[in-house]
């Protein structure tokens, strides 16, 4: 240990001392439960008062990297931070197992730094377009609520919700065939990724394996990341899942907890058939398998009635279905549900409780009364014609201006669709040019956990008019066809195959 | 392997031949791996058709529990699930690491089923008095936010909050002293409960340990459980943290992150002097440790300004700082907010992200509003006045019905004071004799982690008039007094020290 005093410093001596044993102690060159020289020594070769070398150890003592043991003397203590004090902190280095992506697709165009033009044609984010909200039913609504200036609006709540909202969603399920649900096995969430949330904790430790469709929702697998889990992922054909896949990984691997999305799956708006419904109950029954539903966005039908959810066809209680407000009303209100298996309920409200107490109080007895007045229904109904004809003109236009080479999906409902490009073309490189022309979509790569969908794109149909949809799909046809004739074609069957086009 | 065939059964032959084999592969009687007898030899022996083995073999593989290799024969798969399919199902086995106790204190009163009169005087819960909520306030605000009719009140939001509501908490802390605070530090959260629980899954993996007071808020320690954390407690002095068992413990176990309510802590009210401040922040300093500090209900101050929060003293930004509205404003929102280092900021975005995106839009537009217009400086010094009386009615009330042998606490602000009965007296059976005499309040063990508390009380004095609360307290005395001629006292000075006393 080397300790330098400079007397022409401004820094009072007993502060040089400390620093310098400090720098010593926090380098290892004094190892923990090393004793100091008594202070009547220190103080002799360093030339300064017995009185500076004791106040030097008692602020060190109080930094708590000395300690003195009564009559023998000042030791380093045994356990030092892991963690070098001062000089070795950095909160970077306490996150390092946080490192990751950002969540936001478009995260791919922050890395070009691509200016983009204000107002872009938005085909990005399965986001419903606010310029259809419901607004003055809504604020009929809210002044119904306030004639009551009932202050119990404002009060903390249960975790489990508001009793009335979850009684009318289990009354509404029952509307669309899923028949059966109690009201006190519905509870309310922020939406479905706080769902997904709840669960991944209730069921994962760090290592379990979860299986997931690929392509999927990016926030599912960003969650569970969270959880520490792995990521197994089976791809979806136009009926759904690929069972021949899902029973060869089942038999394969330790499989904890299953994630799916059977009607209008994000980001293909494929669903399940019946059959592939079916069979994955019956292989979730065999093997005593969870299996998160969610059906994020089902009442957005827009040619005949939605598939049936798995939830309506699962009497042995294997599945737990996760709903959201947020693809059809108001995203900004946070408010979605879940139902569960009774015997989850006890632990998912302890858990909701330590997660962040509840949904709040005054939203749901808006969203409540919105909902019971008729309003929600009215609204649907005509938010399914304006998507519909988005969702044609969309493949209309795809037909028109996309390249022969080119495949996409057919979706019933749903809010998005999903557009195969030959593997020339790389969908991330073809974002950041088409966004400089004012046109956004999410890439594949976003949607796929374990890679690929180099060069898939998903388009959202309902975020944009029927005018500027046509717009953005042919600028997008154009860009693409541009990078065919300057690329070399690779032969496409040896690529990745695709099974849900 | 048995298998029985009941031909008068009304079930189909090649599902009973599937139910024994499902039986059998699930009990492990056939392993994983084994061959099964080809079809026709199975088919002899039961005396069945062959083709009625083959289709229960074939409702096996559907299931993922056999498989069939063309020219070997069937299989067992390998993988067999952990639990034992149909028979071996529970979802209470599923969430076995999940048992734990429920989170509300009053759960002691349910364990004794304790019948409770209508309109219980509730002393119980850091939860302010609804009566006293600035409703007419709040409905202008809302008016005048509706007048707009702003769909984009009712979009998706951005994780870090709403950008004038962040900026108008950064100025707000400058008024109270915590100045430099930049609004792009400031996150919206849904309070306290949600900050504590995303730094927990910011900092700790499991084992790490934390340290925190004793006694504590309840859910702090829930949700670090939930982290997989492990609890070191520092009782706490009538001056904050007892520094000398801080540093005996820095001393011996490696702590990743220390949990503190450095102002009218909660449960027992009482703040850290300037000094234990200084000191806790030189230790967090020395050893690369960061600091969370709760300063959940600083606003509420009844005679002279608040203790100065540790992020005012911070420098070297150890400190992560989290508050809350719910405490004197309107829960029901479920707003608050958290200052953290610019280093932290990129994570927790995208953590906040993946766990339930962000916090409403709407909600966080009117609280904005009632803030900036002023109406809650009005509130605040309308609530202090409130408060203010009913702490010291309780107060006077505790010095007048009390016996001698009780101790309590005497805070300056905040909504909960604490009681040391005299250690015959078992807090948890008061509660069930109070309760069924119409006096609630939350017992001591609540508030400690790794047990204690035994003959501890925390009393609210903010959500009851002064005529309840005085009426509570004298009730709780007698009981008190009562069990004391009834029970043989111990000695005192035998059992555990209450240093906040």
């Amino acid at each position: 240990m080397r300790i330098e005093i400079d007397r022409k410093a401004g820094q009072p001596l007993y502060d040089q001392v400390a620093a310098s044993i400090r720098e010593a102690v926090l380098s290892r060159q004094i190892a923990g439960g090393a004793r100091l020289p008594a202070t009547r020594t220190l103080a002799q070769d360093l030339g300064i008062h017995r009185h500076t070398v004791a106040a030097a150890y008692r602020r060190l003592e109080a930094e708590g990297l000395l300690r003195t043991a009564v009559g023998a003397g000042t030791f380093v203590v045994e356990a030092l931070p892991a963690t070098e004090g001062e000089r070795g902190f950095s909160w970077e280095e306490l996150l390092r197992h946080r490192a990751g992506p950002e969540p936001d697709p478009l995260a791919y165009l922050r890395t070009g730094r691509v200016p983009v033009p204000s107002d872009p044609i938005r085909l990005n984010g399965a986001v419903p377009d606010s310029r259809e909200f419901p607004m003055d039913g809504f604020i009929t609504c809210m002044r119904e609520v306030l004639d009551g200036a009932d202050p119990h609006l404002l009060e903390y709540g249960p975790p489990e919700g508001y009793e009335p909202l979850r009684a009318w969603i289990a009354e509404w399920l029952a509307d669309w065939g899923v028949e059966g649900v109690e009201a006190e096995r519905v509870f309310i969430i922020s939406g479905s990724q706080q769902g997904i949330d709840l669960l991944a904790r209730l069921f994962l430790t760090p290592g379990d394996r979860v299986l997931l469709e690929a392509p999927t929702y990016t926030g599912a697998f960003m969650v569970l990341r969270e959880a520490g889990a792995r990521m197994v992922t089976i791809p979806i054909a136009a009926q759904g899942l690929r069972m021949d896949e899902l029973r060869r990984v089942l038999g394969r691997e330790p499989i904890k907890l299953i994630y799916v999305m059977p009607c209008y799956q994000n980001p293909t708006g494929t669903s399940m058939d019946p059959l592939t419904r079916q069979e994955l109950l019956a292989l979730a029954h065999g093997r005593g398998l969870p299996i998160i539903e969610d059906h994020y966005t089902s009442p957005l039908h827009y040619w005949g009635p939605p598939p049936r959810s798995l939830l309506s066809e699962d009497p042995e209680g294997r599945v737990i279905h996760l709903g959201t407000f947020s693809k059809f009303l108001f995203p900004g209100l946070r408010l979605g549900w879940m139902v569960v298996p009774r015997p989850l309920c006890q632990p998912l409200r302890r858990l909701r409780w330590a997660t962040d107490l509840s949904s709040g109080t005054f939203t749901q007895q808006l969203l409540e009364r919105f909902c019971r007045s008729g309003r929600l229904t009215d609204h649907l109904d005509r938010l399914r014609k304006i998507n519909g004809r988005r969702l044609k003109v969309m493949l209309h236009a795809l037909e028109k201006h996309f390249p022969a080479e080119a495949r996409w999906t057919r979706p019933e409902g749903g809010m998005t669709l999903w557009v195969e490009l030959p593997e020339m073309i790389d969908a991330a490189e073809l974002l950041r040019e088409a966004a400089s022309q004012g046109v956004l979509f999410a890439p594949g790569p976003a949607f796929y956990p374990n890679g690929g969908g180099r060069s898939g794109l998903r388009l959202s149909f309902n975020r944009e008019d029927e005018k500027r949809i046509r717009r953005g799909v042919r600028l997008l046809g154009s860009l693409v066809k541009e990078r065919m004739r300057h690329r070399r074609p690779t032969d496409r069957t040896g690529g990745d195959a695709v099974p849900f086009l």
